[in-house]
Formats: structure tokens, sequence, C-alpha cells
């Protein structure tokens, strides 16, 4: 015999609902979220206005979602949703490289590119030479790991989003370690950009008085037989808006300086002009 | 300067993005939604791939929205959310009628009816006079107060799920009480139905090993001028579905028998055929 509904009990006779559950994952998920979402409406005492203002937002975000466009997902990152899951299921204890959110921009099949591959296509912005060592926890290297990247350009836009731009790839790549675990590319400074502000999310930004941007960064996948995987940024040093990513994926292991380099012989070896940017980001691996 | 975002102070991080909101409620309801969110995520340690399910969920929720079926509504309703809205805006500390979900099938321009018409305009059905008072809470009776009221018909619809039905406004009427506050009209015994279920919210109650139906009930509006509004139902005390309502509306206070009375005089007098069952609901107005 089930309880009726009390404001006092609300919570108990919902999560009471879901007995008949078959996954008992999936009743301890629903009954946890039920709790929770009863003790905000509690913790406020929500109005009906405030309700109907929900449903109509919750709504308009469903219906913004195209095949090219998740503005969901896009929720889920200003509330830092994305980066707390990210971060549970990442967590590295302080031996290994963090972890932040993967974002709506990588492509599975991206080109693969020979160690010191120019990545810039289109021609714009500061040189950068991007390098860095793949290890293990105990610093031993490991050869053949993949270092998949990809950045903006210097107007801000990733390769997807000029999908009219040739050739494409463009500040994209895969890259294969060396015997020393080493790599390295030639690339621009990513440059920061905003997250797509003209939906829902755009709105709520608005009324928070919050800007959409995230601070400049290179996004990295390392994977190595034997080694978990790593999903994560570096981010440049001197970017804008840094203290406050939109998505809140900023980390402070993550963070490096892009100095410049002034050494014209140094410049033609590598094959960029000079002066020149750099920037080293070492990745430590966890074992599987 | 604002801190970077940690698994521990995830949810402060996030409440500092709205330091800036201009609105002081606003920024009080999305830090008590971060806050409770971030610690459901927390508390079941949502794992990526649960993450995933989700947004689609939500997405195909959004989407299975038109002008005619609101997919979120039903969601808040079957978590129990819509119910807790309405039970905490409208406190009676036992001094009144309880209300209920407005649910949605009211019509704003439903029929004007005289006292004792009958509302079963399809001729299916048990005949079932209806009849009650409106009092304020010391039981004063209220002249001219409006009773508005919906309930389907004996196949579990509604008119507005019938748009084809002649005549319209079939089992749905405003009443005027008269000068003892009361009303009368002839109707039959609503049914149980079931929400709308071929949606993403009838794959989650099929997932819990849920049934998607509500207990035979009425609905009531009523007003008065100087009184509170009530949106409610009166529920029949033999219906399937009492202890299990997939949107949490019943209340003990809002369950009542419907005696059958065979009495070919009275039958007469009303109007309806002999043997027919009533149903009395008294509703006591709180002052505005
Ligand atoms: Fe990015
Ligand atoms: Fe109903």
């Amino acid at each position: 015999m089930s309880q009726l509904f009390s404001e006092e009990y609300s919570a108990e006779v919902v999560a009471e609902s879901f007995a008949g559950t078959s996954d008992p994952r999936l009743r301890q998920v629903l009954t946890s979220l039920v709790r929770h979402l009863h003790d905000f409406v509690k913790d406020v005492e929500l109005t009906e206005a405030e309700w109907e203002t929900a449903i109509g937002f919750l709504t308009d975000t469903g219906q913004t979602c195209t095949p090219t466009r998740q503005e969901f997902i896009l929720l889920s990152d200003v509330l830092g949703v994305s980066m707390l899951v990210e971060t549970i299921n990442h967590r590295t204890g302080g031996t290994a490289t963090e972890s932040t959110v993967l974002g709506p921009f990588h492509m599975v099949a991206s080109p693969v590119r020979q160690l010191g591959d120019d990545i810039a296509l289109d021609g714009k912005g500061t040189p950068c030479l991007v390098s860095g060592q793949v290890t293990g926890p105990d610093g031993a290297p490991l050869a053949g790991a993949t270092v998949d990247v990809w950045q903006t350009n210097e107007d801000g836009f990733y390769d997807v989003q000029q999908p009219d731009l040739q050739p494409q790839g463009n500040l994209r790549g895969i890259f294969t370690t060396d015997a020393d675990g080493r790599f390295w590319f030639r690339s621009v400074v990513p440059r920061y950009y905003p997250i797509p502000d003209d939906g829902p999310v755009g709105k709520l930004l608005a009324a928070t008085g919050r800007h959409p941007n995230r601070p400049a960064h290179l996004h990295f996948i390392a994977a190595a037989d034997g080694y978990r995987t790593v999903t994560t940024h570096v981010f440049v040093a001197d970017s804008p808006y840094l203290d406050s990513d939109a998505v809140f994926g900023v980390k402070d292991s993550l963070v490096r300086d892009t100095p410049e380099v002034d050494d014209a012989a140094r410049a033609a070896e590598v094959g960029l002009a000079n002066p020149f940017r750099t920037l080293a980001f070492d990745l430590s691996l966890l074992p599987a």
C-alpha cells in the first residue's frame, strides 16, 4: 500500500513509485535525482510562474537542438555539470595529467600527421612550436603513443565551424610519439572563443551577467596501449577569460606560458618564421 | 579573482559565476539549483555514459513537445514536481479544500451551464448526480461562486481529445452556485485514463515498471469574489489506481464514494435513469 503524496514526504512517495524498476542502478539514480530535485523546489519554494518559466526554458533548449547543435550539452557545460562528470570519472589523485571536457568540436577521424608538420593551414595567426613528451606515471617515455590535437584559428573558429575552408583539417591532427615518447608540431597560438550564445543558454548567460567565452586552449587526447586515455586541454597562460571559462574547464595544472623564441637559426630548423612562440606540454598517463 | 573548478568546490565555483545576476531571485534559484544538481551527480557518481543518456533523454523530451503536447510538463508530473509546486504554493493548513494539479485538459472558455444541466452529451457511461456547496472557511455559503468542472467520458477521453465529437463541450461546463452556495448537475461517473505514454516519459515509466494511469476524477476550479480560487479534483473512491496515480495528485481529503441511489421518484425529479450514482463534494475557500 503506497503512501499518498504530501509536501513533507514528497520525495519518498515518488521514490517508492520506482520500486518495480528492474535495473537497480536506474532505480538508484532516479531515487537520488528525485530527492535532490524536490529538495531544490522546497529550498527555494519555487512559484508556479517560475515553474512555468523553467518548463518553457527546458522546452526551448530541447527544440534548439539539431544534428549539429546540442543545446542541452551547452546547458550542462555552463552549469558546471559536464566538468563535474568528467572530473568524477577521471580522478588522477595528482599522479597523472588532469583531464578536462572533450567539448563539441572533436572529430573521430582527424588527419594523420608527421612529427614537425604544420597544422595551421589557413596562414593566419602567431606561429607556435608545440612540443611535449608522453610518459607513464613513473616518467618512463611511451613510444608510439597517439596524440590527437585540435584548436581554434586566429578568428576563434574550429575547422568544423568553417566547413567550406580548404584544405580541410585546419589546426587539427593525430601525431605518434617517437622512441622517446616525444611529439612536436607547428601551429599557431590558439585564441579564446565564445560558445554558441544565440539560443536559450545564451539568454541564461546574459541574464546572469556571464560572458560566453572560453580562454584560449589546445585540445589533446593522448592514448597508449596499456594506459588510460586522457582527454584534456592545455590553456594559454596570458589568455583573456582564464579565470572565468564559461564551461569551467580550467585547471591550474593545465596552464602553460607560450614564451617567444627569437633565434633565426632555430626558426629555420623547425620551419617557422622568426620570432615564434613555443608551448611545451608533457602528458603523464595512468596504467589502464 | 575566481576560484578554479574542483570536485570539492564545484557548486560554489559555479554559484560564484552568477555573482553578476541583476535579479536577486534568479540568482537565488540558480545557486540552489546548481548546489542540488551537483550534489545529485556526486551522490550517484554519475558515469559519462549515464550523462550521455540523460542528455539524450532531455533532448528527446524537448523535441516531443508540440503546440498540443507538453512532454516536459508530463516529466515534471511523473517525477512529482508539478504536484510539489502546486502543494507548496497552495498550503491550506487543513482549513480549506486542498488543491491538486490542474492538468493539461482545462479549457479557458468552457460552456456556461444551468444548475441541473446534464454535461454528459455523448450518451455513454453510468449516470451520476454531482452536487456540493461552496463555502468560506467558517462554513458560510458563497452564493454566485463559479464552479468550473471537466472530466473524462466512459472511454477515458476529455472532449479536447475528441475534437470531432459533436456537440462540443462534452463533460465540461461552468456553473454558478445558488443563494445557498449550492451547485448540482447531471453527469456520468468519470473513468481512469492514461497520460500520453508514447514518448520519452512513457519510456521512463516502462523502464521503472510504472503504469501511466490516473485514477478516476472530476476536475474543479471554484472561484468566488474575495476568496482564493481553488484548483482541485474529486477522486472516485473505488477507482483503480487510487493509490498509484501516475502524477501523484491524490489526497485523502479529495476522495469520495459514489453511492448508488435506487429511487424512481428521485430519479425522475433530477432527470436521470433509475438507478443512478451520486457524488457529493463540498468546497471550502480561504479568504483572498
Ligand atoms: Fe575548445
Ligand atoms: Fe484529469
